[in-house]
């Protein structure tokens, strides 16, 4: 199986949750692409600053519009996300949202009240494995 | 002028903003009728924890189909507000979206980057008064 994936993730909203990104990342490489690779950078707002907020809009839209599936991982509130998640949907993308329910409050109910969406809440970011893996394959239809 | 107005503020991704949006909410009543009033109420999560999220969502997305404007208040990063933003731009309604340029990182470039959206600045809350009146008159042609 080799699927452009859109990993969705806060940037300016804040980054508590990078470490979880990173292993998430390195996880769904085994499934194809990840488009969006650079959200685990640690350099990324620096880099960032070298486009417009319009050229970045425009490189994400771009990428999620490529993608055959995302997956957000929704802990830290985030604007960027929320927009995301809802262009998903309207592009009929299948959307997994990942969250750890030991920090924080439970996710926006737009979003978990939002059948289209497929929760997960995970207490260690390394159990999401096989999750991931039983949607993918219910997704695609595929055995990897 | 008499229009529906459905405000947007974070809820569950923290509220250190709830005294700029109760003061924008009471600001906004001079031009209609708020349908998100409730945004700003002091027991708001305690109130909400009644209602099932798909209840929340459900009466949320009926409010934003009803209201002729959408005025976000952005600061404080919010999956919710970043969901009601890209639906607000689907559903075509105009969307003003206010943010305090003294507190956190910039807007994010889904949004700031997104030209559907008019963002203005303010480090006052005060100050969004004279502008929310000109944005409102410009967008429905009407002298107040």
């Amino acid at each position: 199986m080799n699927i452009n994936i859109y990993f969705a993730g806060s940037i300016r909203g804040g980054q508590g949750s990078k470490s979880d990104y990173q292993w998430l990342i390195q996880a769904l490489k085994q499934f194809g692409t990840v488009l969006t690779e650079h959200i685990a950078d640690d350099h990324l707002l620096k880099n960032e600053q070298l486009l417009t907020d319009a050229q970045i809009h425009d490189r994400d839209f771009a990428w999620l519009k490529e993608s055959q599936l995302v997956v957000a991982e929704i802990t830290q509130p985030s604007l960027g996300v929320g927009y995301e998640l809802a262009q998903a949907m309207f592009l009929k993308k299948p959307v997994l949202c990942l969250f750890n329910t030991t920090k924080g409050n439970r996710p926006s109910a737009m979003i978990a009240g939002q059948p289209y969406y497929q929760l997960i809440g995970y207490q260690e970011v390394t159990s999401t494995l096989k999750l991931i893996e039983e949607y993918i394959n219910r997704t695609f239809d595929e055995q990897t």
